[in-house]
């Protein structure tokens, strides 16, 4: 196989990380998702949790960095980043390291944004409806529908958030991406042979 | 083949058109387009002339139902809808119908909104990058970059405008559809293979 990445953006709930992981199984490469907290963790001195609780999340309001001991005037006037530019700045690195060195699938992280100069690289979207994402919340976390709406509903406002703040593209908006697949038909495997066969296509 | 219909919503100059008439060819079912425009012609009494000029944008502005012989407060006391709503609900009865009828391809027109209740639609999204769909507009109307980037932005921003106000859902964003193809890379042939292997899986 040729050296390739392969991007994969997801809306909470779409099965997306699933996607990702059958998907890099089947071609024998790496799936970047939680694996990026350890590799950030290692080369920023960042502890694990802090970044598992701040990445993919915009996080430098004033009150933020406040209590984290910078203010953004300071930032701005000593030229110091905020501590979630910081993180991204980080994994930003990393991603771009990693691609270079190996093919593999990154889980989002606005990897495709950074990796958009690169011309191997495919950017996926993983969605499902409301109804199909709340009944595998549920399931997921073994809680109740209320609860598995507003979790989906915060979480795909932190990342598209993010996205948005970091890149000058949009998030979930079809023409962000190559191929956008809706899971909730055709299931995890459908949508892991929806991509391999866009993969070989495109070779 | 089960009783299917696929709605294709398309970028300008992505070759959404030519998916839908390549696919509809595979499938050995029709494609309607343009033919939508002879059908309400003939049903509703509007020239041909006049719906190509007004379907698939919302034209009902005060200035041009007062043009028309149609006051928005007119329309609103008597209970007359403007005219780019009666050619709407016109167009909406042919493909509701249509539907109904036999398996086919519909191109626009919120094809996928109109028959959201059915079970049986598979609802795909064409795009393409604006660098490829710029030079495939200069070379389908022998126009210029500038003339052809503008026709663009302008066609698209008239499809935006008619789907975001006939439906509740956004025209371009990616949980709209079920599927969402970026041709640039793997041409006309490779998109209607991907809604061919997407079909097969469903089934």
């Amino acid at each position: 196989m040729k050296h390739v990445i392969i991007t994969v953006g997801r809306e909470f709930g779409s099965g997306g990380r699933a996607v990702a992981e059958q998907l890099a199984e089947k071609l024998g490469i790496k799936c970047y998702d939680k694996e990026l907290l350890t590799l950030t963790a290692k080369k920023s001195g960042f502890s694990e949790k802090f970044i598992q609780e701040n990445e993919e999340k915009k996080t430098d309001s004033f009150l933020f960095n406040l209590v984290m001991g910078i203010s953004s005037q300071t930032s701005n006037l000593t030229g110091t980043q905020p501590l979630s530019v910081q993180l991204y700045m980080e994994e930003f690195k990393i991603i771009k390291e990693t691609a270079e060195k190996e093919s593999c699938v990154f889980v989002g992280r606005c990897a495709d944004y950074v990796l958009r100069d690169r011309k191997d690289v495919l950017s996926v979207f993983i969605m499902a409806p409301m109804k199909s994402r709340i009944t595998r919340i549920m399931d997921k976390y073994g809680i109740g529908e209320k609860e598995a709406s507003e979790k989906i509903l915060k979480t795909d406002k932190e990342r598209a958030s993010y996205y948005n703040y970091y890149s000058d593209r949009k998030w979930g908006k079809a023409n962000t991406y190559q191929l956008c697949i809706d899971t909730s038909e055709i299931g995890i495997d459908g949508a892991v042979e929806m991509i391999q066969s866009y993969l070989e296509k495109w070779k």
